[in-house]
């Protein structure tokens, strides 16, 4: 069972964004910037492009819509996206408010926000989520 | 006309990678890693998240046909993905063969290839597209 299916599954806990039968999102735990969420699908697969195509499908429109709750939740220039893979092996999709190209760099020292922080700003996503047409 | 309508419509020179009737994709001149690949949608669109879901699904599909035969004919853990779509105003999606986290880095300096070596890394990705199952 990876990492992410014991977050999905509750055993460890995580700061919920959106959810529907088959996908996951939930905050990074070392985010880029305030809103730096990961898409999962729950369906445990190691490798993005091994999904089947209406799953990958079903993903790029369920990541749309949590891209367009983060944007909503938190304005920037356009919400950015980068799909590594090599640490953990369940295909997840980061989503990253950007404001400037240099907001995706990996590379960058994380964030550190305190408990309470990252459970409002897991509310407004998860609120604009629900809430978007 | 952004300047990747113009590169589709071939008044600008590229090294095609793939195409089919709703999707380009052709290399980065700027790469991270040989092989750096850029998906655009033929339908000109600035934000990738604004694609109507039936679009951004095809373009899932198409993007995972161009990462399988980067990753056929450049040998690699992963290729990986990034959507960032600040400086070019037409959704684009970059595809980075990856060894490690650090390859999908875009503020490291860019690679140069030479013209010669620019058209045998698309025509390896092209013969690797078009023969795939």
């Amino acid at each position: 069972m990876t990492l992410f299916s014991k977050i999905i599954a509750g055993e460890i806990p995580s700061y919920r964004c959106a959810e529907d039968e088959r996908f996951y999102a939930f905050l990074d735990i070392n985010p880029l910037a305030q809103g730096h969420t990961l898409v999962v699908p729950k369906h445990e697969v190691d490798y993005l492009f091994d999904l089947p195509d209406e799953e990958l499908a079903a993903t790029a429109v369920f990541t749309k819509r949590v891209a367009r709750a983060i944007g909503k939740a938190f304005p920037c220039r356009k919400v950015g996206m980068a799909v590594l893979g090599l640490e953990v092996n369940h295909a997840h999709i980061h989503l990253v408010p950007l404001h400037s190209e240099g907001d995706l760099d990996f590379s960058k020292p994380k964030l550190q926000f305190t408990p309470e922080q990252q459970a409002e700003t897991a509310a407004r996503i998860l609120t604009a989520f629900e809430t978007q047409e």
